[in-house]
């Protein structure tokens, strides 16, 4: 689906994201740019990301990877890329995953119908699955890829991010040339001498957690990657650091939202789990049988809910067909339906629109709700 | 209940408690410091701790202050307390709170019969509300509390503090004069420069979050907030910095488990709940009605359930009376029951411990399983 012109603040994509509940600044949103010419409207650069997929998870105290670690049965990364995807203007998204780990990720990426991923070999280390990443977009024989202006660096394990905070690393990347998203620190940070005693606590308020995501323009951060020691890339974590030290490029920092957090333990999954949860029940499908829509149940229905909840959706017609049509919105999992069967005939279609969504072998929320009007 | 000897190594309150599963080192342990005399033991310290409790939770985003926001029904700084009372050689836990938050913090006293706590007002500041109950400590006029060797300042939001961790900073402290957890950072740090771009990045293996708890040889760190200036007292955060500032004291670093993290955020209260879940899940109360525990299945069950769940009690008799000697148990919340009925005549008696159990509305993990041997 192509996204709408300028003032159209609806998603691209209306299938059932993990988004927030409408805290967007309206004003900074770049919904209407397009994944295919966004470099032409307003000097917009074009976007690329890179997902460093390659971790394996040891702090999470579990054999699966955490990117890989299933919430309501979808894994963690699938909720990730469907949030990049939902961003029209960035072309591309290349995930540095294992070799171990490649047939998964391409059966992720099949079952959940994600777009516009690339994925290359992961290294050893973040800092060189980042560089892969860097490397598949230069690479002028990879007719897939392009080399774009600026590429955002995100994490696999960061599944809530918004567009917004997109929107403005990306925009002050191409004014500064590196951006990235802090918040404040949480616990106060100290230095340990060497026989593990206190040397000293820093100022809390002259500090700040650095997140992801960030963003670069290209040259700054693939420039710093070829230029940078084997020791950087072994042992160092932040890519700003990299642009500083190589790109003499101080980047820009952009105040982020609480949800950024990178889930790290298994406490982390539990939260993530129940924050999904708790946004994916505010969104409810009403599929109806009749395409004459005034006055009907459904119609009182979806104008009740839509006070209630944040995602409303309404589909009318013969039900098995409807079925048929939903296929792409089962795929985003976790829906919540509810069917509403006014002609008695149809009651058949009903059951088979009912045998569609049990055969889709979906984690919903809640059972199905069908209601007959006889 | 008074802790047995050295060597007996369960907890000293047989309570639901949302303790870890069995991870802490037996060998480290000082259960059987009885909270009466335990200074005239093995020379061990008398201990108390604070706990600031007068936040406002605004991170959190919620009206009610973190501390007092339910889980599972129960507010969770009861959780904590009830973590630190399940410590026998802990002898008062003096907890600071706001005056308009007094009449709650002593209905949670009263409701879920926590012991060994006494209230303090809470200053406008973290260090302020500590310093206050480090004054109700030293106060000899006040005859219920006495001055410790040893005070552990630690904070009501984090409920999963384990024995193990607090024996090592009150065991660090005797020896150092002040000690501290700390964790391993999860975000690299940086120093943004005046103009909001990043000014340099901390290499993250050369720096610690310091956590809770904390614990100080209680002349050090009164001393030292007898000491320090108003400044401190208004900005600072860091009783180790306290300590080393104005006790001329260098703390002892100890590591931390994963579970000491700080409830700060919204998602940090789903992790919480779904991981209380997780533990009270495994503990199950068995109840049957027959002295006779011979060849039984309520002992059978027992047996069999000892493999699979952490805790699981037993206990048999008329089940009426048996209700009424569950009080204790029931206020502590979110037990599972497996009620095991023998004798067929007191069919009567199981329905009056179901009544029991039903009145005292009680957010129970699952309902509880009657099991009739007819």
């Amino acid at each position: 689906m192509e996204p709408g012109p300028p003032g159209d603040s609806g998603p691209a994509e209306p299938g059932p994201c993990v988004s927030g509940l409408g805290d967007t600044d309206p004003a900074a949103s770049a919904s209407w740019l397009s994944r295919a010419g966004a470099e032409t409207r307003r000097g917009w650069p074009t976007v690329a990301a890179v997902l460093p997929a390659g971790g394996s998870g040891e702090r999470m105290g579990v054999p699966t990877p955490k990117q890989f670690c299933p919430i309501l049965e979808r894994p963690l990364i699938s909720y990730t890329l469907q949030a990049l995807e939902r961003v029209p203007w960035i072309k591309d998204i290349v995930v540095s995953v294992t070799g171990e780990n490649m047939g998964t990720m391409n059966d992720i990426i099949q079952r959940y119908q994600h777009k516009h991923i690339s994925l290359v070999e992961a290294g050893v280390t973040r800092h060189r699955s980042i560089f892969n990443g860097l490397k598949a977009l230069a690479d002028q024989s990879n007719a897939k890829l392009s080399k774009p202006e600026v590429v955002i660096i995100h994490d696999a394990v960061r599944p809530f991010v918004e567009e917004d905070v997109l929107l403005k690393v990306v925009t002050a990347a191409k004014e500064h040339g590196a951006a990235g998203a802090i918040r404040p620190l949480v616990s106060t940070v100290i230095s340990p001498s060497a026989n593990g005693c206190l040397d000293c606590s820093l100022d809390r308020d002259r500090y700040r957690a650095s997140e992801m995501p960030q963003a670069f323009l290209f040259d700054v951060i693939y420039g710093a990657y070829q230029q940078c020691s084997e020791y950087d890339l072994e042992y160092g974590t932040e890519c700003l650091q990299l642009a500083l030290k190589y790109g003499h490029t101080k980047a820009r920092l952009v105040e982020g939202s609480a949800d950024l957090w990178k889930v790290t333990y298994k406490r982390d999954l539990y939260a993530a789990e129940s924050i999904i949860k708790e946004r994916t029940s505010k969104q409810i499908y009403i599929v109806m049988d009749r395409k004459d829509r005034e006055e009907h149940i459904g119609v009182l229905l979806e104008e009740m809910l839509k006070n209630e909840v944040n995602n409303v959706k309404f589909t009318s017609g013969a039900l098995c067909h409807v079925g048929r049509d939903l296929q792409p919105i089962l795929s985003k999992q976790c829906y919540n339906f509810v069917c509403v069967n006014v002609m008695t005939s149809d009651f058949q279609e009903t059951q088979e629109l009912l045998n569609i969504l049990k055969e889709s072998n979906l984690s919903m929320l809640y059972p199905v709700v069908v209601i007959s009007q006889i």
